[in-house]
């Protein structure tokens, strides 16, 4: 990064620039049409309409995008402190299906953060506010930043 | 459906046409250039390449997508009976990261079926060999054949 | 039963009944001393202390005992509705060792419950409130209630 | 330790020292009368019979006792170089209930290894061979060993 250093961020300033930085980088997530509607340390809301190319054999939804969308939200949520994670797994439970057209929303919280290691939930919820997924996501911290600033 | 009801099947003929039948439909795993190259009674092995589109902000493949695979490898092997199924949850661990170009295999091998629920393993390597990730899905059948033909 | 049906229950006294006629046959429960400490519809709270026979070979708290009351607390509060579940599956992440003599706590909050499914989140704490596991529990209702009343 | 360091052992060699070490400490498997009958680098085998205390409100064996077993040879599994490796979350599908009396086995086979992190997979089935649960697991190695050898 050329660009100094930043003066003093706050963790929510943190995170917001972190997204920012993030989602430039993003051509999964752009190319599906995610948005990253809210950040906040340890938590991300992401949304997805559900197209044509996202469904499967059962006319539905393919359950690996909306496993897609929740794990898109815990990569915002896992990495909003600019401190480079990676999810080392994640567990699903499909509750609903999703249709062609719907609006998707994944809502990621942080449930522990500790050493390398963090853990956190992410529901799933159509137009309606039916809850058609919960996903639980492990994160493991790796080096790197996204943006140059001293370690916190 | 307006064919004739095909003459007895062996499983591996049914597993066949059950592909056949549910890839015609599957307009996710047909977007994203994935093959069902093998196919028996209990057992599916789906290939895709990695390609920009599913790039994440770290660089690599996302996640998301090395899970759609193996979920596609689980869909196909769990529904070789001819009779619906869907995924009711899953979880995946991510052993090694997928790169821009890789030529992925997803394995499924189903570990149990009884009643209405059956329980599968993928794992997914590259080119290489190397394992990229393991995968488990437990399936759920529900109402409807691929193709008509006496309840097995 | 030999005992009249009861007379109209709120939700509460019914989850309240059911604790007590489960926890009468709940051997394995009663042997490891944990107790119900509360209950609600689709909640529960148990606490269990680390006994000399629940440490490992790393000479801390099994991994398995830890489990087991997070189960316990997740079994409670999917059959608070006196209609029988049973545990179709569950996943657990343990994030601090338990150690002998800590007096363990945990406490389950359901998630969703539709048709014959539902999915149960549990915090497992110690007495100094650090978190030392989270679990998931997926549950499937069969047939049988805990006292006979009619079908809610 | 004050007895010497062993000499060159082999693979099958270390293992079968390393159950030793680990089985006088454990106090938990040991209660639960757990035999670990076989070991080699990377797998083992684990047996338990379901006692009257392992029973709970449903008159089956406690799940959590099923997982408690998986997890037992889970851990024998891991820790079968001589580097202590702990649990970092598992999960179990619950496949067919465990009876009072029933002689359980499960048999732990590893699936990944490399850098700190380990996957296994366990079976548990009963003395007819049926399959009661399937376990997969996730460990992490720690620092220290069983007895003291050279790193290898």
């Amino acid at each position: 990064m050329s660009e100094p250093d930043p003066p003093d961020l706050s963790p929510q300033q943190r995170a917001e620039r972190t997204r920012e930085m993030m989602f430039a980088e993003d051509t999964a997530a752009q190319h599906l049409g995610m948005q990253v509607v809210s950040i906040a340390p340890g938590q991300a809301t992401v949304t997805m309409t559900v197209g044509k190319h996202q469904t499967n054999g059962h006319g539905i939804c393919h359950g690996g995008y909306i496993f897609l969308l929740a794990d898109t939200a815990f990569a915002y949520s896992c990495n909003s402190y600019n401190q480079r994670a990676v999810a080392a797994g994640a567990s699903i439970e499909f509750l609903a299906a999703g249709q062609l057209g719907d609006e998707l929303t994944a809502v990621a919280a942080e449930q522990h953060r500790a050493g390398r290691t963090g853990i956190y939930d992410i529901r799933v919820t159509n137009q309606s506010g039916q809850l058609i997924a919960v996903f639980r996501g492990k994160s493991a911290t790796i080096k790197g930043q996204f943006f140059e600033e001293p370690q916190v």
